[in-house]
């Protein structure tokens, strides 16, 4: 169906569905974002989103929610507008075109087809079959972006894959004797937040922990408006993944004082002494080290590919510049503070010693804005 | 009188003088950018600008197009909108406000006192001692705008100082191999054009002219619409002025073989060896050396007072650098291409070695903007 073949009611729909499942994007993981409204003509009689793994998906909750408003009877005239095609197999929950088909939906609308390939085509055939008609392909490239981790993880085993930076103008990250505190203001801090937040992992080396001694975890009271559609109890914290080639981690550091769950990655096996040193919310795993002795970046995203969705490095010049000549970065995050440090201070990015533009890593805006004081840009790669 | 005591109509005329004003921002130097509207009520009959130098000033160009309009019997019940106060004294051409008393206008509302110090009230006295209804203080802080290099010049004998400066986001102008064309791209370039066609004087470092071999002159054909409004005879090419404090320059450099005016600044005398050497669109200064053994940057800003309202710092790292940490400039230009180059790039930026935050230069954002592909802002010290 082209474009110009959806209804204004149609376009309605499927707009206020997106809008849902972009509610659920600090709490769904690893599960994708989902939202899902059902409608008589433009009399919307029911309407949910897929809030937390494990509970129900979108279309149930808008089923439910048809139940509690009792208009079960408008069902069979019913259109449902899905953003990502309902699932068809057994998980944690029943899928969810069965329900559909049961609930006597007339019509289901579509935006994603599911990159799961346990699901791909599989409930839109369901449907099909069913006799209800599906129409699909509204509001795609809306719908993609509610999903751009999920999508990847499906599609290729890795995460995607966001590297955060903040400098100066000259992109400096701290002054000579190391004092960064603070290049950034309060705004853009507590917008890492919600960045870090909405990610299933947080990644940093060893240095910057040695360095800064970071608690890296979500704090919820600096999530602002956010904490009126978010509860404290579902928030998810993201993983701590803590690149650590040679063990030299002790368990004096602030981030091992907060129970979220820690990955330490060493190219050494430690497993028996981390078990011995440090609590139980504390696991590792060994990766083989590159030919630089540090951790092989494209195994550690495997690795965190199989339950990670997205990673967020937050880390100094040298990890965040390897992402990056690795060529295994998807987005970059910029706060820039409108400072000058000088030469003398520490540089934002170690890359490669490229000697034509024609290697530099390519980036492309996607959105520059002011947070506070701060500026903002997002590049994608 | 306060603000809110100017009529509409007021307000109007006297946004339209400074329109009229900013017509001549690339051609009055080193005279102020005036404007000048005469109008009855709300009915123009007479309006004009400061073009040139030596040509006739804003009041004068209003006056003449009231009869060329055959307006005159109207001047009696007409008021004079004036952007800058007018003159009292006799330059290149007669006072103004000798101007405005024999066309025999009822009332002269002026924006901004005069900071000449040959003026400066002068204007208003003559006047008000013919009769004339004087209100000063119209938009003054919009008029100010206008000749904010003008009124430091008359004010300090010091120039406006603004530094131009290009890098990657990550505050690099080139590649370690120095390859740098192009980190910003056409538009920004242009840009640039017409940044330097608004300054009196352009300075640079004898290592950029050797590094790079620079024109730096402003290049008539890449000033886009700015040529529907601005005439190549018209157009002012500043004076390019080379800090050469060890006298190293030869005559085989590209800006030597464009005839507008050069100034070698050198920490030796080398007088004579310049008349020899160059042709005679290339003049010289001896300046103090500081204890770097370089030119000293307030001498130096002290000499170009004497002729430059504002001068364009387009120079390397050091040299803006040193500008900054000697608290010289008032505006830094930065066009900050979309582009990581890496730590092994060029740094933008040498200043001191500054120990905590409280030292950094401090820089106000005053505006931020695409330039085409690039990000231009603009900060003021």
């Amino acid at each position: 169906m082209s474009m110009s073949q959806w209804s204004v009611v149609d376009v309605e729909m499927m707009s206020l569905a997106i809008s849902l499942a972009e509610k659920g994007r600090y709490t769904t993981r690893p599960n994708p974002n989902v939202g899902c409204v059902i409608a008589v003509n433009d009399h919307i009689i029911g309407q949910g989103y897929h809030i937390k793994a494990g509970g129900p998906h979108a279309e149930i909750h808008a089923l439910q929610d048809v139940q509690t408003k009792q208009n079960q009877t408008k069902l069979s005239s019913a259109t449902a507008y899905v953003t990502l095609e309902p699932c068809s197999h057994y998980g944690r929950t029943p899928p969810c075109a069965l329900a559909l088909i049961e609930a006597g939906v007339k019509r289901v609308v579509i935006a994603e087809v599911d990159a799961n390939p346990q699901v791909a085509g599989n409930g839109i055939r369901l449907l099909k079959e069913a006799g209800i008609q599906v129409d699909i392909g509204l509001l795609t490239e809306q719908a993609k972006l509610l999903n751009l981790g999920f999508t990847k993880k499906m599609t290729t085993g890795l995460p995607r894959v966001t590297i955060k930076l903040a400098a100066s103008i000259d992109g400096k990250t701290a002054l000579s004797n190391g004092v960064s505190k603070w290049i950034t203001g309060p705004d853009a801090r507590a917008d890492v937040q919600k960045l870090r937040a909405r990610h299933c992992a947080l990644v940093t080396g060893v240095e910057t922990v040695l360095a800064d001694d970071p608690s890296l975890n979500v704090r919820y009271e600096q999530l602002g408006s956010l904490k009126n559609s978010v509860s404290a109890a579902d928030l998810q914290q993201p993983l701590r993944v803590i690149l650590d080639s040679r063990a030299r981690l002790t368990s004096e550091f602030k981030l091992f004082d907060i129970p979220s769950p820690i990955l330490l990655v060493s190219c050494v096996d430690y497993a028996a002494e981390v078990r011995e040193k440090f609590n139980n919310h504390v696991s590792c795993i060994t990766i083989a080290a590159n030919e630089d002795g540090r951790v092989d970046l494209h195994a550690l995203f495997t690795y965190l590919g199989k339950q990670c969705n997205s990673v967020l490095i937050e880390s100094g010049a040298s990890l965040a510049g390897s992402v990056l000549d690795a060529k295994l970065a998807d987005e970059l995050y910029l706060y820039q503070a409108m400072k000058i440090l000088g030469s003398h201070g520490r540089n934002l990015l170690q890359l490669n010693d490229y000697q034509s533009m024609e290697q530099i890593p390519e980036l492309q805006l996607v959105d520059s804005r002011r947070i506070g004081a701060d500026q903002r840009m997002i590049f994608s790669l």
